[in-house]
């Protein structure tokens, strides 16, 4: 593609030759000559100017650099934009497989891809361009949108609705029992697992992510939300719409994940918690009761800021410890009398 | 049903009406009209009375309630056992599917469910009425006993032994080598691991936890023990009877858990710890040597009353260096000299 | 095995009878009269003392024990060489079963096993000896080395490339699309993952584990790197050579973890994080910025022993502020001029 076609397809302005031939688009790292790039922010600026890119996504035009440049309101949705126009997604295989097994009672659209070794149960309803890789199961009664893509040995289990351009990725278990047992006659008695899984359009959840079904009622993962790899989604709980939850985060039964709310990784939210939209909840962060809207880190959760803080003083603390000793001794030594009451 | 068959079946004492008729069973926050659901506690009291239940389990009759009551001495168990009664488990394929493979040197008892594309190798035995489910694979050797439930896509790898009532959940993964190398020759030289897992009856492991083999011997986790998501179990631990392991909690390995632990989520245990009997783990705590009875939190783990007075300084950390700091400017101005001897 | 012969096969030499017979080999607490085991360290000389054992490997003769000896450079190592002796693999299944799906595309080099229900996509290319168990699916252009093993359910998704003697345990998933959304029209809109994964030779990966391709550029997983189960390992990471890393830890987009890193369980590294060579990092640990050389725990990490000095302070920290509190109001009692001054 030329760059003045680049530029149109993102809508953006040329500083440099709007006929240089691009023939490909990547991270300033990996990127070759012939390629495209982008730059967010100024930290990679020095970086950029080592690469062999021959043009650059921009925000604004900066006269440092050699390369061509591409004017855009957000370089990075841009580069995503281009990624895709670069690679297009290779579909090869076309209708369902003769080596998949698929209820005689199962609905399916038109365009729906059915790989070998797939099972779809009886009832199940599948809309239109969706593709079901080798592997994957879904249970009786499920109902999956249209254009979504189940990646290998992803599971549905039965009575499961999911939406339209919901990606499953490998080995991703939606609606396997919650975790909920009963302690009586001196062992732990199931509590049935009855309820569903609702999962809302353009979700996106990943690798070897559990989301459990609902005791009763449903679990729900709201429109939008996307779900990092081996993340936890525990029963009955509520994930807002547009909520980013990054890998191996856990997320207790009936708790409330509010709207756009970031979750970083390995972070801990107890059973019953409610997270408020506009939550921003660092990485490793131990989550109970309600979190209002701001920055929170560690565990228990407290003020991002005030935890960085405390973080500081934790690792002088046998230093603090020390210092408050040698001012115990010294007050000895100036009130003698005082200590002599205290004993 | 009717109100008086329910307290019939859960041998409780009925306050309202006897003939009311029970549609269903449901949480509190699901309930609709014609459900009956359980209050444990007091705290959703409140939200009992806004919910559209028609009954209530409860521990004793409580006069602000609208809703008909049954008086029971556990309604958490009793709304298990409804569940139950309402929702049977619908088993939609029997016998063994012509597309599953099944060693002919494997040995399934009668009304053995086998679905399409499970694989079940050399001289496996597979107790009555198990059910295995599309993707499972059971290696060589392996025994399985009766009335299990294995969920799609789990594995069990050679040699493994499990009991009676046993359910894995999909994605699940028994008999995984142990992590175990010796560096010599400039690099980690893998030991092998021989061992095997033996798991007891009425045992619930959840969707993709890892239960290693043992190097030799065997990895053991306990009858009546109940395992969440994403939790990992490293060879040659052992898992006494019905502990509680909550989602993404990590044994390491040659460690022993007690009988009857509870330990709550994303909990690490380190290599050859040994938790006692009657030791409750708070989620994210660390363990490691010897942990007695007790309730631990915090990593390493402390007694979880210190661990949240511990926190509470924690989260003040900086006024308290503040304040010391203070007090040591307070003491020179109040002896130059012995500040002056300190020099 | 004569003891005689086991000598001769470590490299080792006898103290005790050299015609003993040796049956079995197992780790202390398992052995059984006829086995060999292996004593590292002192620790486990009193167990050793109770063992069953009828030999042992050491590192020096030692006069307190009954068993024969074997003395030899590394016992652990020897250990591993005569449990593989003892226990050779067997191979149940030979060539490509009719029931996997092979596209006519693959090439398969001599001695590939394929069990049924694998998925071998188109272009796929497969080295002598691999074995490829049921429910692998490996996505089109993907090309394997030769002595690997996937085990059940393992996915590797199309253009990765994966070495020799490459063990993938069951359910680990190679090449999920890298976690990368840009924000804008109020959504997180997908960046796509075009890039791919590089596993070098001789590395492991544990159950579950997650390593995700790269958006551009490959992930890149060094020769003899061990990985343990339900790992997760970002977009665009470069694992070096030898590393190690312990169950259930992340690795955040585009870090860096120098050759022989050693990287204990559950350990988080945020994104565009360095370890540098010759660092170990303690389980729990949390990483950002650059690590270097040395030993680090807690989060954020510290040196290790630092940390253990501060998480002994923490641990008091009630008390300390208490002491504080008095000094405070000695000091007020010693000096209230300086006190009325404040005000």
């Amino acid at each position: 593609m030329k760059l003045s076609e680049i530029a149109a397809l993102v809508n953006g302005s040329i500083k440099g030759d709007a006929d240089l031939l691009i023939t490909g688009v990547a991270g300033i790292s990996n990127a070759a000559h012939g390629d495209i790039t982008f730059l967010a922010g100024t930290k990679a600026l020095k970086e950029l100017k080592r690469s062999k890119a021959s043009a650059v996504l921009v925000v604004r035009e900066t006269e440092e650099l050699e390369q061509a440049q591409v004017v855009v309101r957000n370089p990075q949705y841009a580069f995503a934009q281009l990624l895709e126009k670069f690679h297009p997604r290779i579909q090869s295989w076309n209708g369902t497989s003769k080596d998949a097994f698929v209820s005689e009672n199962a609905v399916l659209d038109k365009d729906v891809t059915v790989y070998p070794f797939a099972f779809i149960g009886d009832g199940v309803r599948i809309g239109a361009g969706t593709v079901i890789y080798p592997g994957v199961f879904i249970g009786a009664g499920s109902s999956i949108g249209s254009n979504c893509t189940f990646y290998p040995n992803s599971t549905v289990r039965e009575g499961i609705t999911i939406g339209n351009n919901v990606i499953l990725h490998a080995g991703a278990v939606i609606g396997a029992d919650g975790f909920g047992y009963v302690f009586e006659n001196g062992r732990h008695n199931k509590i049935p697992q009855v309820g569903g899984v609702i999962i809302e359009d353009d979700v996106e959840i990943g690798a070897n992510t559990t989301i459990d079904r609902a005791t009763t009622g449903n679990t729900v993962i709201g429109k939008g939300a996307k779900i990092d790899n081996l993340v936890q989604v525990g029963h009955n709980v509520r994930v807002g719409r547009h909520v980013i939850l990054v890998a191996q985060t856990g997320i207790g039964g009936s708790s409330e994940i509010g709207d756009g709310v970031l979750i970083g990784g390995q972070v801990a939210v107890a059973d019953h918690t409610k997270v408020e939209a506009g939550a921003m909840i660092g990485a490793r962060a131990g989550l109970m009761g309600t979190v209002p809207k701001g920055i929170f880190s560690g565990a228990p959760a407290i003020p991002h800021r005030d935890w960085l803080k405390s973080c500081a003083v934790f690792a002088v603390l046998p230093e603090l410890k020390k210092k408050v000793a040698e001012l115990e001794e010294k007050l000895k030594r100036l009130s003698p009398d005082e200590n002599e009451r205290e004993k």
